[in-house]
């Protein structure tokens, strides 16, 4: 096995520095991965901002899919050398606090999360505690299955919570990274699909994508539009801003349920009348589990729901985060670990 | 049959007059109730104070428990001559729009607002469409029955929808008319209830009506000793504020609920990062149908759920309302309409 | 208005005898419908076997679409003369009963039920209770509707109850009328579909229909097919005899359930091992709702969920029948009521 | 430590011996705990049945609670040297299974089936997998705690997945060491409770319990009067003969659940009819995991639901075993393992 490899170290400056290091053999819980694809998700962007702040060097990324290189002695055996595996944003629960002993171990209170508080896939290897392990299907290529381990999961989980019924008209606020998918996943589980996004997104991909119809969110008229469409059932939220949100809730059903995928800074104004008058919620989605991602995985096999991605080799990570900054990725932007890819930058 | 009837009638300056007005038979979908007890519920003030600027006069009254005198020729059988029946907010739905079909009668679109846009029962005799009929148990008197048919509904249904199990905590936020009945329900249906009130109430008291615990929301430390407690997995919230609910949020377990009750004017301040991160949710729960009466009232007598009342002949009515107003009524005033009561102010 | 109309009466033969009755009006809470087509349902055999050897003279028939020839005074406004309405298995609910109060129409004990309780659709005009009735949205047929009142609606129904998630394998057993619906909305609600059927059936048509495998129940390792592929999370159960349905139980997938929509006379022997063990659960669905119809229809136009049919014009009822009874029928036979079909048989 | 420790072994004939046996130290995974108590379950007649015809010696006992007297060393710290802990049917998840994986532990594929697997209670000393332990509250005597270990989670758990509502009518089917928590249980969540028994119960000693009405199952009216007591929303079987239960399918109202808890070896006949048209369900309900016990456990605490038990000393066991298989144990009976009581047997 090789000695050293490549990983992209956030520096003072909030920049990616390709750095060399040094490879870490797996502890007894941990496999070691040698990382094909990585995610760049709308999350490592604040996840890079702390960590330039910070004395802590830190590797971003938390849609990784590589191969198991090596693996600790209590790893157990479903887990193969060789065997092609993901990890999302939550690097290995613990089995021990009381959310794990529930089962409800994406909110295990001794998590990881990777790219944040340990180590992420912006790199040639990686480190990941076996409990964080997804498999990932042979149908999917590393580059399709990555975004599915955060965009998608979070997206597909959303709309598995959102009481939605077949046929009922759900809604899917912010047409990016996790948006698209929410359009793809909404389509195919039965739902009538509107895609609210901003002037910018063609209206024609987004019909191939699923949504039977668009509205654009920068127009006075949107939230007339969406009722006059007979409002909706369920809104998914992917918009890091919740006061985004609020002036949507007017156009939910009585019964209707808001979900929340990002937490954001500010905070949500909610009018309590429309809550009670029409028994509306407001419920946030966190994720999901391994076994929930490899579900995510599966049903994007079956209904061929494949992530739209823009691939940058590791050498052209900082333009690709400054494309992300600036809201310009044409829905998911994969770093890709080959080789070949990165000869020239060593 | 009498051809007048006294009624409490909200007057240009916010006060209740008492007047003799004239019995009208009941149309072919309406009953005429002869009224018994009447509750005055918090949300008769806002009712009153509308009424006292609006050109309309209007009984107030939702709580109201009484016996048919008439009915009317398309009036279902099962309702009888000399039965004693009640109504609640909802003056009877249409069974005609969408959330009536549904079989989501509480959600009616053309439903009558019993004290709000139709008259109330601070009356001797009242119209009722039969949609809006609630049969009462013999086991009740009637001021034991009135407060369920509002305080009563509102919480046992709440705690319903609530999703805790039995033995999680529950909180009760908010000890009056409603949270005093929330308090013996939630303790009924096998929840450690905690009651969040402010310092004035006799924690023996509380602890009789069943809280495993008493919280002062008015000490600095409240937050504190209800996260101690181990949290809850819901929250009901009777108060009418929402924006005094806000601090609580912290207090909910991964996966709990906030169930709102009062609609109010303040908004509600939400965090995102609390309902995403933990998956909670914040919720409207509103009144409830007929038939879900029945089984708050059925539940009451099985279970020994007793509103704790103070009555009130007719002629003192606003003497109980400003001790309304001030918040100085024992949990709940029942205004009385027995003959006897009022021989001396005719 | 005409003042006479064509019916298929059953004699006590048990053939369907076209004859001709007298336009009655609508009581004051009927309408009087110009039937356009009636789907002809498994359950009419068993409708018209028992008609037979009774007394009473029965119209079977409980797919019934066609438009409001005239209405009693106390329909609601929404239904209008000349509107293209449906009517299904239940003639109408009648507000007043338990189940009618707690919004469980479907469940009325006073219902009619079309066919079998009161006149059906193999008439060109028909007299139906407003409670009964759905509108037919314009984009689809008449005949293409019919089959979804009953056939369309049980299958519809039963995949929303049926607990099973996005991705999850739901088994369809029986690919019969009831059974190519099931298919199709299984497929586009997003679950993974098995098609259980007998030798018979079109490999290629069931894929196009959507099932992703398709098993032959008359084969002796179909079970073992099953289980290698898996197991299911659901089984939704067209078939009528219930002891059909016994084997496929142990193709469950724990805490997974078996939905019944046939009631047949056979018993059903179930090894209590296996539901235990696995939590696993055998539950009856039962039809639905005008509104929950109205639902399975926007489905199927949003979704391209059409029925497959035969036609026949009412003077070749009896042909059709004898196909139904033979188990021959491609899918599902609808009447078609034209004047222009029958003008030769009169 | 002691070297030895004594345990009542399955004979070829049957019978419990007392023998014995070498104190083994706990692999890495285990805890060796000093048994306090252990429950005897109706299950453990059949699990001495199985072990008197094999070749594999076995000491039975699935309800057992005692001391932590050493741990290997992957034991989570949570568990410490002394402690009161328990153990119930389940002798350890795996964390590793597909059913694991999605936090359903009570359904591990590679469980142990304590006293039925591998080594039970029935004895001074005993190893577990840390994965099966059970913190016991110190509120709870040994003795009190070791029937809620399986008697009363299975029933707890039951009552929580039987979708009833607070006041509904829930009937426990079998009066003995389940159906007497059963009782409590349910009269504690605020169900209308329904005992059915065998005649010879006290029907004083059931009110005690929570029974809001008896029926003596014996009598042949039995299934007329639920009915005329308005049927139940549930029934929970704790009888080990599905056959049993088939009869009270009737007495169930619409959308009612029966939950089987035991298995035996009867099947259950169904007509299907009574399951389709009233949308009824029959659903198994599998014991329940660590958490959940403690769940059970706390509830017992906070609503003083105590098992009934007599209490029998290890050189006692065959007497107690032959009042068990007689069906004469007055609810439960409980080994109790202190030196004190065995002294005069050693
Ligand atoms: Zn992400
Ligand atoms: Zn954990
Ligand atoms: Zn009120
Ligand atoms: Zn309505
Ligand atoms: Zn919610
Ligand atoms: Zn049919
Ligand atoms: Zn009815
Ligand atoms: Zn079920
Ligand atoms: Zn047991
Ligand atoms: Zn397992």
């Amino acid at each position: 096995m090789r000695k050293t490899y490549k990983a992209l170290q956030v520096s003072a400056s909030g920049e990616l520095e390709l750095i060399e290091k040094k490879v870490q053999p797996p502890s007894s819980k941990q496999v070691l991965i040698e990382v094909e694809a990585c995610g760049m998700c709308g999350a490592d962007i604040s996840d890079i901002d702390i960590a330039a702040s910070s004395d802590v060097p830190r590797v971003p990324g938390h849609e990784v899919v590589g191969r198991i290189a090596a693996k600790g002695e209590d790893v157990p055996n479903c887990w193969k050398i060789g065997q092609r595996v993901g990890v999302g944003r939550l690097g290995g629960h613990c089995h021990e606090c009381i959310q794990c002993r529930k089962g409800q171990f994406h909110l295990c209170t001794n998590q990881l999360y990777v790219g944040a508080t340990c180590e992420g896939g912006y790199a040639e290897m990686m480190l990941v505690l076996h409990t964080g392990l997804i498999a990932i299907p042979d149908e999917l290529s590393s580059e399709e299955a990555a975004p599915i381990l955060c965009a998608g999961l979070a997206t597909f989980n959303a709309l598995k919570k959102s009481s939605a019924q077949a046929g009922d008209g759900v809604a899917i606020l912010g047409i990016g990274g996790l948006g698209h998918m929410a359009v793809q996943y909404a389509r195919k589980m039965g739902f009538k699909v509107i895609a609210i996004g901003r002037g910018e997104h063609d209206v024609k991909d987004l019909r191939h994508l699923g949504a039977h119809l668009f509205i654009d969110a920068g127009r006075t008229d949107s939230i007339d539009q969406l009722k006059s469409a007979g409002g909706v059932q369920a809104i998914i939220s992917t918009v890091p801003t919740a006061s985004d949100v609020a002036p949507f809730l007017s156009t939910l059903s009585p019964q209707g349920k808001v979900i929340l995928l990002g937490a954001g800074k500010a905070t949500l104004e909610i009018s309590p009348g429309g809550l009670v008058g029409g028994e509306r919620c407001v419920e946030g989605s966190f994720t999901g589990t391994p076994y929930e991602t490899e579900r995510a995985l599966d049903f994007s096999v079956l209904f061929e729901v494949i992530p739209k991605v823009e691939t940058t080799p590791m050498y052209l990570a900082n333009e690709a985060l400054a494309k992300l900054r600036a809201g310009k990725v044409n829905y998911r932007m994969v770093l890709i670990m080959r080789k070949e890819l990165h000869a020239d930058c060593s």
